[in-house]
């Protein structure tokens, strides 16, 4: 079968793999519909992680299923269903507690284990036209048949339940104010999520105007970095109060400030914007392994925090890959009664054999591109 | 009347100051029974902040009514009371959810009022005859009359309440495992409070032997930093689990590691003693300026954060100087009950004119100095 | 001054009675602008409380502030505030701890007061020119100055944080489903709150088509008692889940099936139409003493309560009075903000002189009244 | 092999009957070494439940892994496992949440499943040499190898989760005050759980004086019914707070008063004597089929409940079967590590041939029966 697979850095191809088969009697097979490409694939894309060559990309997947193993009772032939990008085992502590995206029972050694991405286990992505889903039962969440809703549904598998997750581990209640660095694809989640769960007052803040305007469409205030400091510009209009009450960090290590990396440059930023008692969300990637890195420190994850402000203002912060499973029936559910309709933040839709380019202008920022699904 | 009066680093007089009278309504006059002297006087005491020469210390404060202002009804005269050590107004934003150590109006520009401390307001501390209570009604709490368990009630301004909110702000459920950095005053109300708590198993690092014991005589696990990496000795005792579910920081920014200042070694250490989906309450403190940090960042109180590992755990961190209020009606009456005896970790109690020669002794750490309660 | 007073069963009449004073250093004096008739005043109105002839209705109050008390330090003279229907004193344990409804220190021998309610202390209400408020600082909210959203604002009195609470109370979580049982004020409210949460769907069950035409205009679904059982109507649109998420009962005691009163039938209906896990708010008044009470058990607010499936289903319940304090600053922004507009619920403006057949109309629930203001 | 049989109200016989097998990918045969026989067994026992002869009873199973299915992962023959009482797929909606009390998976048109239980689906219990396990890698909770602590860990699968979680469910926090009604195996485990959670005063009511001793040595306040009503006892010893923090109704609805069932006696006393604010956690059994009830409304499960007291208070009500996946593992760690010792409670030691006459002495509350272990 076809799979984009990472050659070296900034490329990638599409080749042919052979097809997944079931390997435990949990397993289910699923013939892909859609397979999203993530911001985070960028970081393996770039060379800015240990990814080696030969890895088949995808973990935001959605499709068909096609085969089930002997111990599979809720899922059979032919059910619509969508997968988280992390993947549990379903029974290890972890999973049990609802932390789905640290499972320590399927990646030896780690917690965590997701599809094609590295250091994440032995799967392989679904950016391929089959996908082996270990633990279906537990893993698939099913979709009403048919194709209604294919690109919001899509968006369930990582950045819709990451954006909705960032506002959550901020300790966002609803009537709060919350400004969130970063309006591309889990940014821009990040602020549709609060704006569906009662902000009342969202600040956006991104350098790139085509972002800040899907972010204003949707009722978030966008806060243009290159027009004045962002944190001057949200204090200005959230006076009286001492900043907003929650923050996001929806960049993570590749922030930049003045067209140079600064990877601690939005957690400074948002330690300054919010009011003392208030709260971080940090979906945003951090890593321990950046070769990229400007300095020794940067390169092992370490980067200067202004703890002593932290402290001063008795700020809390949550961090981590989103535990998708947490939220995806729920957004789905908002996305079956079109209450929600995530989507507006597709750019492209594309055939697999686009994906060597469509990782190129995507990478690049270019032509708008903000998320992009393939459709093996 | 007499008072405990800063002069300059490393000394403190006791000298006649005026006694103070009602200014407000809503105030009223503490004839002090008690007053402790906590670590934090130490950071003044040494010059490890911008305190200035004449501020009368102490924010420990226990003691009788003597009179009220027009205002106050629920107090009168002759009741045994016991302040937090942070002062609220009990009607901003703040104090009304609870969060009364960042009370927005009694110290303008400035989320946060306390007796005797530097950057906390006009008010003057408590290591004195007299005391004035802004706000009595919301911030004295009512004891039993008489003396019983005076050297109890004492701990319920500060240290008991904050080592209790150092778990709670961990995430600490009854059943976890803990790990308490630093077994000082506070470190051991920690230890204390898990274990009231119902921790599974509780780990108590420093290096003092002396306060090593404290924690194991309550029930902790004592583990030496001079008998190798705390780090390595508590994922040995956690084995399977990949760390303690909690970790508390009850040191702040005065860490030190082979004798000389690292800031930021027991953040450091805890990111990696914490299992991944775990959390650090941070009550130990960390300063916006530091006239005597190793390095320029150290100064502003930027330090390196191991952010990188801290996302790659899902790990949540929260600070800040705890909210009194919220906890010491229980802990009163869990005094009162005997189900708590805190007063194991006071080892000193003074006349007021012996206080020049505690805080030196206390400074160094020597005589077996952990906490000193001043009877004025 | 003029003020509406109660005389006797579906009897009340404008009348002067003396202005109130300062009595306490804590006090202002609020001029009022706007007081809503709330529907727990038609219960006083119809004789089916204790109330005495004599009270001066009205707890639903937003006006000037007039005079202030020598203790009270963030009000002046001329600012506009909206007060919370209960009344608290800042420093009682249940204030403390934001159970403003349930205040033990103003109304002693029983936990809560308010403004011209039965049973609520003896405190002066509100439907008259002016309003003595006690602990001002703890008890007035400010609002912009100037006359902008007066009838949204006047509703953070009561029915809007009283709706929300009621969503709240039933643990709601964003992306869940919901029923309200009673589309009048508290229960549209509560539509309208679970609608600015992310509710996925939310059914509004009433008898009044006007109701809920209302209701529908804001996203639920309605469900007409009139056009089968209530239950099955929610059973047949949540198949496969076994029930909705959250039940709100906005009805209480007052509740009727086939034209007569069946004290218990809201309470009833929910625990069937919430599955299993789910949970209940109770924001509909029960009383203790109810004399029109169909049976002696009732009389006494005892009624039949399906303990067995409640039980059977996992369910939890959550009621009493709003602690509004808990929202109003909330609401307010998102009021300013405009995300939310809470005044389409009000039916009515009228003049102080009109309250006599406004409440003879809105206790007939004829003439489309859902909510009147009124104007003194 | 040999099991305990139901065979007709007030008598069950050891029978031979056939060994369970493997019946799907995901199970385990466990050779049971303790069972225990649980209050809720005398429900079906004394004929006051639908439950038909036949029934193997056993819900309260640890044992040894003998044989697993081709899908189990995590467990391997010769395993010491301890299994919850109810039985959860792991992969519907409520387990996923945590709910596994309440599996909508495993036994079709209800939610819940357990072993040898009426309505609570076709599995055979452990009062028996061998068990069959669905699901067991979720349902299995490993213990350490060998036989340590067998009798505690034996009351993992049932009694002291669900005293743990009627507290949980009331709402305590440490340092609250609780009352217990019931001081039967549940009774006692929440009273004990209270204590290990730091409560600062736990008062246990039982009319049984030898269950009141138990209750006294684990640090409760006895309170016996028979030497008053025992609401005026809890607030004579209250007194200021208007009644204890919390209730747990660990009784359900065979409640007694004066020699008679009055099913909802303690839920009228729980209600008078919480305090405003206050909650209730009723993990005591109620039904909705009793035909031994005293009335029409009680057979169905209808009790007249105080509801206008309830919300005049403002008080929350959590019920249902404990979710024992919850807390099992660490209930489990706590015994490991010596904090927990709940095995103070169990009475009694058989071999499987003496349960008919321990059902008959444990049903007429003789000889000290508090809590039996069989080990067939």
């Amino acid at each position: 079968m076809k799979a984009v697979v990472y050659k070296e850095p900034f490329k990638v191809a599409v080749e042919d793999v052979s097809r997944p088969k079931i390997q435990h009697a949990n397993d289910a097979i699923v013939r892909i519909s859609t397979s999203a490409i993530c911001g985070s694939d960028l970081h393996m894309y770039e060379g800015r992680t240990s990814a080696k060559p030969g890895i088949v990309f995808g973990h935001e997947n959605l499709g068909i299923i096609e085969e089930v193993g002997s111990g599979v009772t809720d899922l059979k032939i032919g059910d619509r269903v969508v997968m988280p990008f992390n993947i549990g085992c379903g029974h290890c502590r972890n999973c049990e507690e609802g932390n789905t995206g640290f499972c320590t029972n399927l990646n030896p050694g780690f917690a965590g284990a997701a599809y094609g991405y590295v250091g994440m286990g032995p799967f392989m992505g679904g950016q391929a036209e089959y996908l082996r889903v270990p633990y279906a039962d537990f893993n698939a969440l099913k979709l009403p048949a048919g194709d209604s809703h294919e690109k919001d549904f899509a968006l369930l598998t990582d950045i819709f339940p990451t954006g909705w997750d960032g506002v959550t581990r901020s300790g966002f209640k609803p009537g709060e104010t919350i400004a969130i660095f970063g309006a591309g694809p889990v940014g821009l989640m990040a602020a549709y999520s609060a704006k569906l769960r009662g902000a009342s007052k969202i600040f956006s803040v991104d350098i790139h105007r085509e972002r800040l305007d899907k972010a204003k469409s949707i009722g978030a205030i966008p806060i243009n970095r290159d027009e004045g400091d962002p944190v001057e510009q949200i204090l200005g209009e959230t006076e009286g109060e001492g900043g907003v009450d929650r923050g996001v960090d929806a960049v993570g290590y590749q922030a930049a400030a003045s067209g140079k990396d600064v990877p601690n440059s939005v957690l400074m930023s948002l330690v300054k914007a919010v009011r003392p008692t208030g709260g971080i969300g940090a979906p945003g990637l951090y890593v321990t392994e950046d070769p990229g890195a400007p300095d020794e420190y940067a390169k092992q994850g370490v980067l200067p925090f202004p703890i002593g402000m932290f402290f001063e203002k008795g700020l809390t912060m949550g961090t981590g890959q989103c535990n998708v499973k947490r939220y995806n029936r729920y957004l789905r559910d908002l996305i079956i009664s079109e209450v929600a309709k995530p989507s507006f933040v597709v750019s492209h839709e594309i055939k697999i054999d686009e994906a060597p380019n469509a990782y190129e202008k995507f990478d690049k920022r270019i032509e708008g591109y903000i998320k992009v699904l393939i459709h093996p």
